[in-house]
C-alpha cells in the first residue's frame, strides 16, 4: 500500500516531475512532503508573458512557449500549444531515467484507512517491479507483498517483462469524455480498487496523462502527445494517442504497461461543452484509429523505440491519412518529434556525439 | 458490492449449484441463507458406497460413480474419478441455463465492512452484465454502479459482449501451485480488491474451479475438466485445462470472461507434497500447452461451442500428442465428452429430437 507520511525519496536523482500548467502552482503545497525532494520540469502553456508562481522550496526549471521555440527552432512545430499535450516537451528536455507527470488540478488522495497516498512512491514501485504482459495473473500484480503467481501460471513467464509505463487512476472526478460528463454530471469515483495489473500484450487501453509515470530510457521517444489544441482540429486526445502508440511499441519490444494504483484526487471536472468541441472529431475518428492500432504490427528490424516510432508514423500516413489530412500532419510531426528528441538526447554510444 | 444478509434469489429457477465432494456437506450450513433457494447437483467422488450427508432443507440431486457409469455407459470414461474434475458431470446433467460451482472447503467471506459476501449474487450480476473483451477499461467493469467507460473508450464497443464465464477469487488460502505452497506455507490472501474485470481477448488466464460460474447455453459444452486423478498421469490441472479451452473458444465466438469479485473464504490448504505429485507433469507440460493455446485459432466455420471444441480436440491430438500419449487420450475424451453432452442435452431445434 502506497501510503506514508514520511516517504522515502526513492530515485531522487533519477526522476523528474513534469507539470503542464497555465496558472500558479499552489497545488504543489499539498504535494510538498512527497515532491519536494525531486526536480520539477514545468511546461507553461498559453501566454508566455504571464508569470507562473511556484511555491518556495521546490527545485524546478520552467519552459514557456518562447523557450520551446528557442530550444527547438523550427522543430518546435511538433509541440502543441494551448493544450496539455505541451507537457511532452518536458519529457524531451529531461535528462533523467524516469518521468512522473501530473495535472495541476490533482491532489493527494486518501486510502480507505484515511492515510495520504504517496502516488509517486507507488508509481516508482510499479516501474521498478516487472510486468506480466504474456499471461494474466488472477491475483493481480504477483510482485506485490502478500501476492504471487497463482496455480497454472507458467513458470517460464514468472520473471516477467521490464515495466515501461505506470498508469495511475483518479478518485472523485473520473476521466470521462464529454458525452459521458454531460449524461452523468454528478458521477464521482469513490471506489478504491487496491490493485495494480499489467495490461496484457495485444490489448489497447485509454491512457490518461493526468497521473502517469514511465521509464524514459525504455519508452520515452514514443511518449509523444501529438498535435492538439491551437490550430489543430482536436484536443483531449493527446494522452490517448500516446497511449495507443506506446502500447503497440511496448508489445513489440516485450515491455510492460501497468495500470491501477496509485490514485490521486482529481478536483474539478472540465467544462463538458468545451470538451465536446475539442473531442468530437476524436470521438468520430477513434472508431477508425482503434482498429488501426489493434492491427498495427512492426517489423522485426525495429529494435529501438525510435525505429518503431518512425515505422508507426509511416503506417499512420499510409492508413490514416485518408481519414483526414490532419493525420498526414500528425505523421510528419511524429518524425519531427523523433528528430528533436534525438537532438536533445544524443546517444552516449556515439563517441563525440553532440 | 455483493453483500447482503437477505439476498434476492436471482435466477432461482435458472441456475444449478454444482458441488464435487467426498464428505458430508456441513459447509452448506454457512451458505444456507444464500444457497437454499437454489437446486444443488452434488457429484460424489470416490467410494460410491459411502453415504454423503446433506444438511436438511436443501433441494438436491446426488450422483456417485455408479450413477455416472449407469447414465453415461461406456462414455463415462470421459469423467474423471478421484479428482474434483468429476464435477463437470454436474454441468452435463443440469438442465439450467447457469451453473455455479464451488468447493466444499469454501466458506462465506466478509467484505471490508464486515458484511457477509453473497458470492452467488455477485456471479449472477457478472453473468447478466456484458463483458468488454475488445478494449481495456481502466476503471474496471464499466457496467457497475458508479463506474462507466472512460475517455478514449470507443463508443462502438460500449455495448460489450455477452458474458459466458465469471471467475471468482479467494481470501485466506490463495490458489497456489505446490512449489509456491512449499516456499510460502504461511502466505494468506488478505487483499480485498473491489473490482470485476474482463480478461481481454487473446489473453489466457489460470481459471480456478473453486468459485466459478458460467452460462451453460453459451459455453457449457467447453467446460470439460479433462482426464485427471485415478489412472491418469496428472491432477489439479482440470480447471486450468477447461480455462484454456473456454478462453480460446470465447475469444473465437466473441464471448466475455470476467474475473475478480466475488471472494469466497478458502479454509484450508491442500497438502503441498501430495499436490506436487499430482502437478509435476502439469508444471512441465504447461510450458508447451500455453504456447499451444496462445497460438490456437479456430476456423470461421466453427460457429457452435461443440464444433469449436471438436476442432480443438483435433488440434490437441495433432500438436500435443507428441508430448505424451496422454494428450491423445485426452483429445479422444474431449470428443466423448461432446457426444455425451449432446446425448444428455438434445438440442431443442431438432423436432422430435431425443
Amino acid at each position: 500500500m502506497a501510503s506514508s507520511v514520511t516517504p522515502t525519496p526513492l530515485l531522487k536523482d533519477e526522476l523528474d516531475i513534469v507539470i503542464p500548467t497555465i496558472r500558479n502552482l499552489d497545488f504543489l503545497e499539498m504535494w510538498r512532503p512527497f515532491f519536494q525532494p525531486y526536480h520539477l520540469i514545468i511546461v507553461q502553456d498559453g501566454d508566455p508573458s504571464k508569470v507562473i508562481k511556484v511555491p518556495e522550496g521546490f527545485d524546478y526549471e520552467l519552459y514557456n512557449r518562447n523557450d520551446i521555440n528557442r530550444i527547438l527552432g523550427p522543430k518546435s512545430s511538433c509541440i502543441s500549444f494551448k493544450d496539455s499535450a505541451c507537457r511532452c516537451f518536458g519529457y524531451m528536455v529531461s535528462k533523467k531515467k524516469y518521468i512522473f507527470t501530473i495535472d495541476d488540478d490533482c491532489f493527494v488522495a486518501k486510502d480507505p484507512s484515511g492515510n495520504d497516498i504517496n502516488a509517486l512512491e507507488q508509481h516508482i514501485k510499479n516501474l521498478l517491479s516487472p510486468s506480466t504482459p504474456f499471461f494474466f495473473n488472477t491475483l493481480y500484480d504477483p510482485y506485490r507483498e502478500g501476492a504471487d503467481f497463482v496455480r497454472g501460471y507458467p513458470f517460464s513467464l514468472r520473471e516477467g517483462a521490464p515495466t515501461a509505463v505506470s498508469h495511475g487512476l483518479w478518485l472523485n472526478i473520473p476521466d470521462y469524455d464529454a458525452p459521458t460528463q454531460l449524461v452523468k454530471p454528478r458521477e464521482r469515483n469513490t471506489r478504491f480498487v487496491d490493485a495494480v495489473l499489467t495490461i496484457p500484450k495485444g490489448t489497447l487501453f485509454p491512457m490518461c496523462g493526468m497521473n502517469l509515470a514511465f521509464d524514459r530510457e525504455l519508452i520515452g521517444p514514443a511518449m509523444y502527445f501529438g498535435l492538439m489544441g491551437d490550430g489543430q482540429p482536436i484536443g483531449r486526445y493527446d494522452d490517448m494517442w500516446a497511449g495507443w502508440c506506446i502500447k503497440v511499441i511496448c508489445d513489440h519490444l516485450g515491455l510492460g504497461v501497468k495500470t491501477g494504483l496509485p490514485y490521486i484526487w482529481h478536483s474539478k471536472a472540465s467544462n463538458p461543452f468545451v470538451n465536446l468541441k475539442k473531442e468530437y472529431k476524436g470521438i468520430y475518428w477513434q472508431e477508425e484509429l482503434i482498429p488501426f492500432f489493434q492491427g498495427a504490427t512492426l517489423p522485426k528490424e525495429c529494435t529501438t523505440v525510435q525505429s518503431c516510432y518512425k515505422e508507426l508514423s509511416k503506417q499512420v500516413k499510409a492508413k490514416l491519412g485518408k481519414i483526414d489530412d490532419y493525420f498526414n500532419k500528425l505523421a510528419d510531426a511524429m518524425l519531427t518529434w523523433i528528430e528533436a528528441w534525438d537532438e536533445l538526447n544524443p546517444t552516449t554510444k556515439v563517441p563525440n556525439g553532440k
